[in-house]
């Protein structure tokens, strides 16, 4: 027994053993909330977000197939596969239809990079436990073995870093819903950690050491603590040892009770958009969809948010310290859907002309307009600029303001065009004179620049 | 890292801490040879192996397929997948055609029961890593998760002492072919442990467990030592803790260079028949198809061994102290091909007239005649009787045998029947007159009983 | 023989015998010719196509992709069947995975009536011979029999007149590509008419007597003769006798040499637009996909026409006597894509607001502005109206048109609004000041009504 | 209509001219009943019939599947489908799947030469009406189209004629289950004939064009009569105008009534074996498996004949004028199965030695012995000799025999072997001492030649 029992430490411990040089974080939220955060993230503002996976093969209702599938006779979900599949089909068995046809990802760069995003997030494995690389941890349940016969998370991050000047992430799932070692793990109560050990845990370093991600976006610690995930130690490898170690970030999901409390950056909860300012640095994650992040064959145009609604919830998130990362769900066949596609090239025309307004500003004074809606603020990095994004065009051309106060200094232009503004003082405010319509470069909202702001 | 690294062991040791009891047996292979041999094993002497699993899918070449289309593109394998697959196409894509349609544990039962067989053992895990059973430690590469959606294990192991006196077995493969932890720990010259402590020990431990096999038929040691698969200390536990701990046996591929030298029974190599007595008591693993051990969709009459051909593999075996498990390999379906049914059947006709010269029997001073050829001996357990099974029916039914002594008292007779024999001796031995050839019960193989033989 | 001839002419001559009624029309164009055209189609303007069937299922380069093929080993075709299929993999073996899993024909009445379409017109067979119908003379290659096992035609027809005002209209090809009977008559120089007279004509009868379609689209005459296809005979049935007599349409393509000089409305070729007045009623069938009129899974946003596009060549269409017939591809689930559904509700939305220029007018004198480019003029039936659609918003508003004059009397407003626009002549022609843009209803395209209108 | 009337009969005639040529024979019972018998059918006695085609896909049930499972929901086939299969899974859809992986003909010719069988009938067409060769008149539901992509007719033609000295047959089904055109014609009592003159006819014709079989296995008639079928036509052109004119032969099922009163040689009903002599030529066409024709996956051990059922069999229907056509299904794959190739083999193996007694006999004066059963009579061709077959070895070795008058000229011997056999008079016949039976050749059926026997 004692020479199984230090074969086993001895065996287990390898992966660990990084952890114990000299560091500069150690594996306490005390000594981790301590770093301060890498400022191209600070700066990005807006990324791309890609759920993509085996519930990309039945593509239908939404991401959490399998889970609504198996937890409940009555739900649609399980109709659909007792109409349209044979009894006894598994989950598994969709894996072989995960062909990847047409995945170019030097097309998905290109439509990313015309998007503006500064960063984009794919999930490398979702809760079904199906990994997009071929990790050594999930033999035969995983994008190399079965189904593409590809590594996908490796092609991508290639072509990204080969064509783009994004930041590459990766988002990772801690938990399975039904990987019998989570399972078991889970009737302990959390006490043994065979799924952490064996499984979660070993990918998640494989993962950073191999592709190197920028971003780690965690996800799925459900009800167990950051104790039973490891997840400090993790983190303090990550900023001390791994090779990400100066750039990475990684958000809040870690354990339970964690989401808004520590992390380089908050998620708190999906589409979270509080509309006010947050002083600890956030993210919005959100999707063209509105229903579900992996693709659905079925979708219609009314289940698509419109560039109109996108762009309120990237403007509202900027405004408030967030980052806006959207989702797009590819098909099977790895084609991001043109509706999708048109989704991104929108918000990539819209930030050509107005991403002064967003990139690298900060928070400003005030988040919204005092007195009209549907106008957000953010200020330049060197405070010299505030910029107000107005969401619909003012009637008659005239725009009332109630947050900024102006000099005789200030100036104001339209982003798109040199030009200033008439404006002036009113009771409670200012008053913007906007060029007609059709001079203005920008289809959707379009976005002041002020000089001299006080407030 | 201390966490880190006690959390570790607790979780990793507590499969083993059973082994830390109170033993009877030590992980040495001195203490474990001098385990005494379960004596329902050495009386069983014919027991049904079954080779079933994704191999059984493409159904072509034999069950190394996998192995054999991946380590040469030029080889009849690789020829196979370019002639009928799309490029891209995976070995673990086939599982979902896996789909057991007609298994029917109680149709099997009933095959086995038919043929005389004492016990069968069915190939839980072939090298391909594929668990008939939902293995905590294999999540979706088994036959719960993926194809058949069954615990085929289970369901055969329940049918089998449902309804039959046959005693269940399982075939577990250490190894497999192009598991990455494995190919890991090989690259590592076999210092890791990655892939016996966290995928095939505790899934043999679970195996013995959860279904109680009374046989455990290890394989695929490949290069590495006992030492490195934590055998022995598997072995202690099987013998002293396991439920089956009284009963079970275990054969002799448990690491590099063991075969033929430790074990409850040597296997030695595959369809291993010397010819000779073993005094270790050993088993001659065969085939009914002479060139797969896997079902082959495409095979002829021509490959598979007539019912003579098996009786001469049979009782040459038992002469020499050896058990004979005859293998079928059973379609993707689930069904025992008739021919291969039609054989078992065919021995199970020939024991019920003549098992008398096999079960329970022991060797004779004599294997072979000294004579003449095809003519095998045993003798009976309390050494009233000696058989000799003779293949071919004598010429003029006279037969001439070299190897018994005789006396007055002896007598002589064909099983079957309890009609004397005349016989006499000649100067280098006996000479026995049989019946005529439509008066014996049997079809293939004649067995002799002699009674006061000396020699 | 005497006896096998007359059954034969018998059972073959049932299907023909209505036509031997006292007709109006006889099978010859200069009686054909002179029927009046049915003013529900004069007054559409606006239909849309439906490219549906086995082609996709590959979904891949265009409906023509069993041709192509077939009939080039090097084409990109060939290389995508041999990339992505097994050797063997024959066209109709993609049947089975024609699904219309998600065919909802309301859902698709729903799309069509919110894009301001008048009329629809389905592929009910395209030249591989699949009909969309259980056709009697189609046998196993059919979507009853083969994929959906629904009668895809039927259950849109049902739809469609439910829940619309929308006249359902059913293209047909005559050929085949590939289907041996037209081969042999083919070959034959056409002297034969074997596949006119078992498959082509009966399927086409059997179509307009199950589901009477008004508009009967015919395809795919190739090098045949009308006399071949025994397409004069048809006309006359479908306008002297078939359910449908009174209100049907028929298109020009029913032989060799006839397109663009018979038939209620000519087609000419695809995406005919020739930009002047074409006396005889004509149509424009135009697709939504660049390069496809089947769906392509792997389109990305730059294959599809805008908004602005389609807009451009709908109205210079409608001016030039044409109506637009724009085709859509679903799915192999029977989805059509959000994007091609934004594009047909964008169409509504824009003929909701400006579709008075469109339905039930007339072309006017002249088709195109005389002095700037990007303008089309119509005339409503009662000649009180001139419409100018506009498709570039003007530079400051202001808008300089060549062609009409106009009196003191005349008035101009902008669809949309009851506001009169003031109006000036200029050396030229008129010069009309625009509201601004944010006041002008429609977002792509503005058409401008004007009373007392010389010209 | 006269032109379109003309141009139908003219097309359509086209396959009938022959018949019109000066005839031997014209289309009249009294007249085709005339025809000689071609005496290598009479000579023939042993053929293997092999069905094959769509429903060796599902291989279930038997080969009537597509039918019992549409006529009836509860059937054991409704539940397989529902048990296996998604909803809306069409029969069509099976065709895909019907892949011919490993089909090898000249495979097939070793087996069936190997056999003993003199002719060989393949199922061309069954009920269910894909065309195992690419028919001209079963567009896409032919084996070339959909499933294997080959012409499996003319590659078994070919591999027959190349390799051996069989006669190559085709079973030809005139009636279709499911196709619409036939239901047309019987909801019309038959008194339309669409599917007669545009599908069954001009395939028959094209097929013996085409392959050439020197048999012609018709059937399916069911309740229409063989005028509905132009049965007699066809078989006047047949026998006087067809490439195989002067050797094919053909059977009773050409219409309602006609089963044992017409045709080349008579079938009556399957499995026909009346015990009794029948003066006109008949045949018995029987299945290895008990209780289906296609191949069944789950078919056990028991639900194959045995040699010794098969045997008997064999020699009754001999001795009564019939020849036995032994029916094997291969698998979708194309192979025969071992045991059906075990059963060929062996009665190959008996005919080897016994063949003399079978083949090119006549029947003899008496059928059956008339004192013991399981003896079966022939005559050489010359009268020379008569045969006993003995299908049980007799007891003691003596056999009593009821039938023959030998006299003090005749010589008894058992076929394989030229020894003399003892007999001599009883009271009641004569009585005949046998060999040993390890001295016999056979395995399971013998044959004693006698010389001189009058009766």
């Amino acid at each position: 027994m004692d020479v199984f029992r230090s074969a086993v430490v001895v065996a287990l411990t390898t992966l660990a053993l990084s952890v114990i040089d000299a560091a500069s974080y150690n594996a306490s939220w005390a000594s981790l909330d301590s770093r301060p955060l890498p400022q191209w993230y600070a700066d990005a503002k807006f990324g791309v977000f890609v759920h993509w996976g085996i519930f990309s093969v039945p593509s239908f209702g939404n991401e959490w197939f399998w889970y609504r599938w198996k937890t409940s006779n009555t739900s649609s979900f399980a109709k659909f596969m007792k109409d349209n599949y044979e009894p006894g089909f598994t989950y598994q068995d969709f894996a072989r239809d995960f062909k990847a046809l047409f995945f170019n990802p030097d097309e998905w760069a290109e439509i990313f990079q015309s998007s503006g995003a500064k960063y984009v997030v794919l999930t490398s494995k979702h809760h079904e436990g199906y990994t997009l690389w071929p990790s050594k941890y999930s033999f035969s349940w995983n994008a190399k073995d079965v189904g593409p016969n590809r590594d996908l998370v490796g092609e991508l991050a290639s072509a990204i870093r080969r064509s783009t000047n994004i930041t590459f992430g990766l988002y990772h799932s801690l938990f399975e819903w039904f990987n019998p070692l989570y399972l078991e793990d889970e009737a302990n109560n959390f006490k043994t950690q065979k799924f952490v050990d064996q499984k979660t845990m070993p990918e998640l370093y494989e993962l950073v050491q191999t592709y190197e991600p920028e971003v780690v976006w965690s996800d799925g610690p459900m009800n167990a603590s950051d104790t039973y995930w490891r997840a400090k130690e993790f983190l303090a490898w990550l900023y001390n040892d791994s090779p990400v170690k100066d750039t990475v970030v990684a958000n809040d999901r870690w354990g339970k009770g964690l989401k808004c409390h520590h992390g380089d950056f908050y998620t708190c909860r999906d589409h979270y958009n509080p509309g006010h300012l947050i002083a600890h640095k956030w993210e919005n994650c959100d999707t063209v969809d509105k229903n579900s992040w992996g693709f659905r064959r079925n979708a219609g145009l009314s289940d698509y948010r419109t560039i109109e609604e996108l762009l309120a919830r990237l403007v509202s998130t900027v405004s408030c310290n967030g980052n806006y990362l959207l989702n797009v769900g590819p098909s099977k066949e790895g084609v991001i859907s043109p509706i999708q596609e048109e989704r991104l090239r929108q918000l990539g025309q819209w930030l050509s002309i107005n991403g002064e307004a967003i990139y690298s500003t900060r928070p400003w004074t005030h988040q919204k307009d005092s007195r009209i809606s549907g106008v957000w603020y953010t200020k330049s990095k060197d405070e010299l600029y505030v910029y107000a994004v107005v969401l619909h065009w003012p009637k008659k051309n005239i725009l009332e303001l109630g947050s900024p106060h102006l000099t005789t200094e200030s100036t104001v232009t339209l982003l798109g065009s040199d030009k200033q503004l008439q404006w002036n003082h009113t009771d409670s405010g200012i008053q913007v004179t906007f060029c007609s319509r059709e001079e203005a470069k920008s289809n959707w909202a379009w976005a002041l620049k002020m000089t001299n702001v006080t407030n």
